[in-house]
């Protein structure tokens, strides 16, 4: 985020393009720290098909965009493996969880965790076939070279790129991300299987 | 939740028992307004792929369990009508900001939703396979009667019984449950797609 805050402006959500450009029913989350560019942008962007809710916390907004796609690369690992639908569910929430503390850290407002952006965008990462960054966890799963991901998926995998800037900002502000701690470990070449039983092996003790 | 709290405790997450007997990692909560009964019953229960949290907010847990498969049946029906993936996770968000709201006229711990018995198990329940539930909304976007659905399901559904009771609950505390609106008038014949559009047609305006 910039210091010209007034004049930025991000849209985000769970809005595959496949289905806008089809005409499914989607909803986002327009978001800038002017409720007045926010009501323009509303604006504009609505249709009836794409329901576009406003949003004043421009920063968690960016950020729920941004390590949402690191949580998606440890759900598609955890496909990958044949984890199964609970332990995907449980991974999720602790994504989430992960992704507000990352938040709080930067002033973000918590309800845009569970927002549209953040939730929402989550889930739609999380569990569609068209998400690239599940996919790159599905392949690295499949014992996929990390440095090949892209080339075999053929766009970009924003993930990738995210995960050890987060791992970086995490370390440095002493912040407990262990699913972006072991995301950048399998991209650094540990083995996926190796990362989940590091996570099992953490003490579960109070849920909060 | 009856009067003698002290006794009473409930086991809740994202647990499909096909994947638990098969040995596959999963997570859960335990809740009791007692702690030490909480934590009995998180040794009694925890093994090293069945991960127990603790969280002595039982109301909330209880109401998670209850309201989950509601926006479950929502979710199917979304499913079964074609709407794809953007918008079945804008779906579960508003779904678990109901459930939230429900909570919060009982007292319930916010967090309890955004943890493992709340986001988890909806997540769970709104995209697997193994889900009654889900099933049931995709039977009826498919033009099953509903008193056809147990029926045809082989199983009991439960939110087909806990809908109309959310319903009155929300209508006499005033509260805004517009997913659980209309899931209890597709059981009572209304076509999802008319459901669908009723919702679409309401003003998006702030996101919180």
């Amino acid at each position: 985020v910039g210091g010209d805050d007034e004049r930025v402006a991000a849209l985000s959500g769970p809005n595959h393009a496949e289905e806008i450009a089809a005409g499914i029913p989607a909803a986002t989350v327009v978001a800038a720290t002017s409720a007045e560019l926010c009501r323009r942008l509303q604006a504009a962007f609505s249709t009836s098909r794409f329901r576009v809710y406003a949003n004043t916390d421009l920063v968690g907004v960016e950020l729920c965009a941004a390590a949402k796609n690191v949580i998606a690369i440890a759900a598609g690992a955890s496909d990958g493996l044949g984890y199964g639908d609970n332990a995907k569910a449980a991974l999720m929430t602790r994504g989430l969880a992960e992704m507000a503390r990352l938040g709080a850290a930067f002033g973000a407002d918590p309800r845009t965790f569970a927002g549209l952006a953040g939730l929402g965008d989550l889930v739609a990462t999380c569990c569609s076939p068209h998400s690239r960054n599940r996919r790159a966890g599905l392949l690295l799963a499949r014992g996929v070279p990390p440095a090949e991901l892209e080339q075999r998926i053929g766009m970009v995998v924003e993930g990738v790129a995210t995960a050890p800037t987060l791992q970086r900002i995490g370390r440095e502000r002493g912040l407990d991300l262990p699913l972006t701690e072991r995301v950048c470990a399998a991209l650094e070449g540990e083995a996926p299987a190796a990362a989940v039983e590091l996570l099992l092996a953490r003490e579960p003790g109070e849920e909060f």
